[in-house]
């Protein structure tokens, strides 16, 4: 059964749009309208069941790998690799930061599903030559346990298990304490050659997260590389004392040291073309009345090459007086060239870009699988936040060019 | 009954020391050593528990004002109102900042109780020629609705109660809910006229927050003056961006502003002779990978005088961008010149000294009541931190010094 091309695109809106509504409310937040969808909680399990219901929607099997992340699948994975046909995975992840947009993550998971959706409708998915699978990752964001990427590094073994395990929330509780409550097993965390070798290649569709496209006047592009970019934590120790007696002179404050090294990373940052974020920070104990004993503030660095990563965090080391802690480190990585190029043909000559964020394409594409990337216009650029937007319109062009390429990878 | 010099320096020590073991344990952090003893929380309501004990213990009636201070009395004020006779009423608070000290607060009740012991002890009870009565005002620190002094403000009505009722912890619980749940009543939230009518002569005993003492090689003091002191809120707003791909020129970081209000803050402070510190700072959304869309930070001055604390405040919201909420504000407050001078003078031409901290006899003092307070050596100058510390010698000198004060004063 075949359908005529407005009656594809009438579909592909349909098919996209009821899916955006049923995520739509999913751990939004009534103040800030923004998202709070962190790994292992009841939303996440919310959003992990509506993945699990789509997929069953489509009669696709849902499988969950060592590690937690979620797949499905549109024959057996196992079968197809034996024959040496691994399957063709399209996918994102569901979490977001704190008061994220909704765009971030779950428009690379609709799209998928509503591009199996355009398949069906025009007879394609007959044609295929190898299954297709989607993936939704778990805690890509890292907003709750600080790591992100934190499912496909676990997966790639790019991430220690016990580290991973170890690793604690706000509240103390621990990345596998909150994995088990979450039901999800803990037995065998750590690098899953069998979820590995399903992945003949993998295909991540993402809102873009600047304004390459806008600028460019296109709604999709091929992504060239993710650059470098690291997240370090700094530990600023001083002295807790009274805010009215305590002289400025005889003060040891941290809260001094945090200003400084904020001014001395934005100054680096514009120096070096890269970017410098403190957009975390805690401060012990926190009264109005006291001076700070503890001020922890994490360091978000990206840049053009990895001596600019590296001067930036330095300049900011230097400011604060003390070494940072390194959280997590991802040097360049490009997407393979061959498949980029090839993408970018079969879609049309679209823009190929590069980005800042780092994303689970890129912990894949880091571990040696064949991976590439599509990113869909946001018309602001602005993204972690709740005004991240992309046009229904783009989105849409974005669902076709997924099944487009499908087409061309799996036909 | 009369005992000699060595028994009741022996039975102050011996009083003392036994409530100060009892209160040794309640809110204490096992991991930093510091109090945490918020209003209105379990740890208050065993802190309350066991002024109420202490007090019966020593025979005194228990009462508890509109506005849900406690008071502990040795005969009924009212009838000593009626006969012109009103009471000498000592008393501090039982509350903490966060990973406070032990000794601001408690060692003015401590204190105060071990006092009626020694006069007890030495029969100056039975010449006394009005009651006694001790207080425990409720939420001096303002740890958790962010309002210093609300127990004694709202007694006097220096603070508005509906105000005051509406003000929300870091979980959105307000005062009044709070104080419900720990069983005081709100129904008459406000200026307490009979409550103040039992005030005759306030004398507040208090942990030194400075060096003055360790400079002047004494080991008690009296308070003439508290210097002039503010709490701004300064709210910084900015738009939620991507760490990963908004260009440093883009952003409306309102970290940047924390920053650059922080620096400004120290340095005007040192200029102006003054005290600044922002020790309690919000950042939203709070994420490694996100710029921060609001930082929310308070600001606490102190200063010589009025204009230096002006000048300060002004220097902060040049620097932040933006002005800065009040959240409370204090003039200069002498205390009362003439009772000064008489306890001075009765303790031996102990030293005077002014203030910087805030105190619950500051705000009685503006509202009129004739008020003293008296101040206890403290080694390294350092409060509102577990290392706050009074030598044992010290404290009991102290609590001698103010059973002289009673019998000045009552006897």
């Amino acid at each position: 059964m075949s359908a005529g091309t407005d009656g594809v695109s009438a579909a592909v809106a349909a098919s996209f749009d009821r899916m955006w509504d049923e995520l739509s409310d999913i751990g939004r937040d009534r103040v800030t309208d923004g998202y709070r969808r962190f790994a292992w909680t009841r939303e996440d399990a919310a959003l992990r069941a509506w993945f699990a219901g789509a997929a069953r929607d489509r009669g696709l099997e849902v499988t969950t790998d060592r590690v937690g992340n979620l797949w499905a699948w549109s024959a057996d994975p196992d079968a197809a690799v034996r024959a040496g046909r691994a399957p063709l995975v399209l996918g994102s992840h569901l979490d977001s930061v704190p008061d994220g947009g909704a765009f971030d993550g779950p428009l690379g998971i609709v799209s998928a599903f509503a591009a199996l959706d355009v398949l069906e409708l025009t007879g394609a998915d007959r044609e295929l030559t190898r299954p297709l699978g989607v993936v939704c990752f778990a805690d890509e964001e890292g907003a709750r346990f600080g790591i992100a990427c934190a499912g496909s590094r676990l997966l790639t073994g790019a991430l220690d298990p016990e580290r991973a395990g170890g690793l604690r929330d706000d509240h103390g509780v621990t990345m596998a304490e909150a994995m088990r409550r979450a039901g999800a097993s803990t037995d065998h965390l750590g690098r899953d050659e069998d979820a590995l070798a399903r992945i003949g290649i993998y295909v991540e569709l993402h809102v873009e997260q600047g304004r390459g496209l806008v600028d460019l006047r296109a709604p999709v592009a091929v992504g060239s590389s993710i650059r470098p970019h690291g997240r370090w934590r700094l530990d600023l120790h001083g002295r807790a004392d009274h805010a009215g007696t305590a002289r400025m002179a005889d003060r040891d404050d941290p809260m001094l040291r945090l200003a400084t090294a904020v001014v001395a990373g934005h100054a680096a940052a514009r120096e070096l073309a890269g970017l410098a974020t403190i957009g975390k920070v805690r401060v012990e104990p926190g009264a109005v009345n006291a001076v700070a004993s503890l001020v922890t503030a994490w360091l978000d660095v990206r840049g053009p090459h990895e001596e600019a990563v590296r001067g930036i965090r330095e300049a900011v080391e230097l400011a604060a007086g003390t070494d940072a802690e390194l959280e997590s480190y991802t040097g360049p990585t490009p997407f393979d060239p061959v498949l980029r190029e090839r993408l970018a043909a079969v879609l049309g000559h679209v823009p190929v870009l590069d980005t800042g964020a780092g994303h689970d394409a890129g912990v894949l594409a880091a571990a040696g699988i064949e991976t590439a990337m599509l990113f869909v216009r946001n018309p602001t650029g602005i993204s972690h936040s709740p005004e991240e937007f992309a046009e229904p319109g783009d989105c849409h062009l974005g669902v076709l060019a997924l099944a487009t390429v499908i087409t061309e990878l799996a036909g």
